[in-house]
């Protein structure tokens, strides 16, 4: 399997993006990206209990489950906590660009990210719809990239290529980070889209574990946010025989994780301020999810964060604290924590709990000036 | 009751504090606190599953049950994550204590505070005993607070008096924060001395109660020390007739909460980099635990924290997101929140869940360049 850092548009896809004045910076805000062909589409979703508008209109398509074409994404305004209206401007979003594509609204799936709790000026959106449907291309994925940043300082994306059948199949994904990062999931948008050929049920299924093993296993902040979007799309233009299980399935889930992988590991790299990443491991659990709560327990600590950005080996002493704050009954003489690679701009911690034979790695970024800085300031 | 920011230890009492060498900036970081009568003890101390040496033998302690004549504290060395050593260190730092005052070890209390994982430089304490005991003093209590300091930059300390059986009872407080405070509890000592004729096991209930209304409701950043301590030392001096419940248990109860409750909010105001402090309200709730829940969901989010420090209104969104990444299964349209006095010293934000009729309040600080300076150089 071939896998690369930049954006390279599987068969049959367009994406565009342009600045339609949502942002006060006048930086690209709104992003496109179409098949001509119809795709069946998987999704993931925010565990947020009060998910944003365009969250809700998604849900809603995928239960109907008609085949899509096209996602419609702005940054800017997350459209989130914004009540009946909001809803209504996520519908008003799709539907102009349906009517721009000449398809029907519940082929288009939308996404937001920004504010909270602001009305989104869904107006300006309609008004930018026609330049960016005629300014649609093969090669347009950077613009539409570019329209869904936030407070990212650089572009994140990836795509993975594989044999399927004598085709060659290709994933290509593009995400947004930086702040709000936490499992289930990361204030983050990503848009995958491919040419395989596969049936809905099978790409979800794909999907789901790729974010497991990923976008599940990232922490910034902490704080899950309302708009957190996985999307894959597939249009089946590669030709290959329709995957339905077996080798050909595990492909696909191996390179959507790979893709997502490279996304992952990059958003926490940017994470709000981000100096320094860890990748911390939690050993010697009773159970996967027992490892698990005490990673997070640590990589959310604000103390192991500030010690991490300072390189300081206080850090052993903050994680022990942070061990202890779980309701996790270990014990003190079983413990061991080694930290390495410290002082490098990607340090290593491993705690082994002496307590069973499961595991749990996870990513974390640590907190310095910049990350008060971006989150004081940003609006 | 008078209540005054001020310490004046009660009838009894003497107090002393000095530096012995542990801090390397050459600051005092021994305290000691006696009563020449013997006192009834309550105590109170971290839920961490991996407490600091001292928080075991004090367990010990009092779990026997014998008077209390002593508190020994220090600063710059927490004593935590040390294992069989450190829990040899702590009864040597109490055995020299009480052999120069002619006590049984069994009747003195130790506390630590400072760095975790690092032992504990016992002989530097037990060198400074003689002259610490030496220097002994009814108003020596500035001392004493001095000694229990770490990242505090103001003293924590209040006093309230009220009548008892035609005698004046005096309840005295000194406490330090700054980081590490949580709910359950924070990253604090709290030694409060009264002059109360009063029983252990009344003691005990006055003071979980007055804990349980002020200590528990403060967060600064979420993390959960190894070495929380609340200790009250009653030695009777002030010649009340024994509170034993009723009219005089209540006005015992009410003075250690004024108490408490002085020296917590010092605490938030003094978190470390604290530039706001935010009084939350959360109502509406379903029971009081659900509030308890969302509130410290909100409050130790950094977003919400970052947004307080700015005084950006962006904090209602935030505030959002907080709410809906709890399991509370709240609905949007029924949600209010209202923030006031955003940009002054002590802004307050009332959130109502429309579930309910609990509430609950809690006190926190904001999130500045300073609380990751302070803890980035900790050391």
């Amino acid at each position: 399997m071939k896998v690369r850092t930049f954006a390279l548009l599987p068969k049959g896809f367009e994406a565009s993006g342009c600045a339609c004045g949502l942002k006060k910076s006048g930086k690209p805000d709104l992003a496109l990206i179409v098949s001509r062909t119809p795709c069946a589409a998987a999704h993931l979703s925010t565990a947020n209990t009060l998910p944003a508008a365009p969250v809700k209109l998604n849900r809603l398509r995928m239960a109907a489950g008609v085949p899509v074409h096209a996602i419609v994404a702005n940054s800017g305004n997350a459209n989130a906590f914004t009540g009946a209206q909001g809803v209504k401007d996520a519908y008003a979003m799709a539907r102009a660009a349906a009517q721009e594509l000449d398809i029907a609204p519940e082929r288009v799936l939308v996404a937001s990210t920004g504010v909270i709790n602001r009305r989104l000026a869904v107006k300006k959106i309609v008004a930018a719809m026609p330049a960016l449907v005629r300014t649609l291309d093969a090669r347009g994925i950077a613009r539409a990239q570019a329209a869904i940043m936030t407070t990212d300082k650089f572009p994140k994306w990836c795509t993975a290529a594989f044999g399927a059948g004598g085709r060659t199949v290709t994933v290509c994904g593009i995400a947004k980070g930086a702040g709000m990062i936490a499992p289930d999931m990361a204030t983050m948008l990503c848009f995958i889209m491919t040419d395989a050929a596969v049936g809905k049920a099978v790409l979800q299924r794909c999907l789901r574990q790729a974010v497991a093993q990923t976008f599940n296993r990232i922490t910034v902040d902490g704080c899950m946010s309302t708009n957190d979007t996985v999307i894959a799309l597939a249009n089946g233009c590669a030709g290959n025989p329709a995957i339905t299980g077996g080798t050909a399935e595990k492909a696909l889930t191996q390179a959507l994780t790979r893709v997502c992988d490279v996304l992952a590991k990059m958003m926490v790299r940017d994470g709000e301020g981000c100096g320094r990443m860890l990748e911390l491991t939690v050993r010697g659990a009773a159970s996967a999810q027992e490892a698990r709560t005490v990673a997070l327990q640590i990589a959310n600590s604000n103390l192991v964060k500030t010690a991490l950005s300072a390189g300081s080996m206080n850090i052993v002493g903050r994680i022990v604290a942070a061990i202890g704050a779980t309701a996790v009954p270990v014990e003190e003489k079983r413990i061991k924590i080694a930290v390495r690679a410290l002082r490098t701009k990607a340090a290593t911690a491993e705690v082994s709990l002496g307590r069973g034979a499961a595991a749990w790695t996870l990513y974390t970024s640590d907190l310095t000036h910049e990350y008060v800085k971006i989150n004081a300031e940003y609006n």
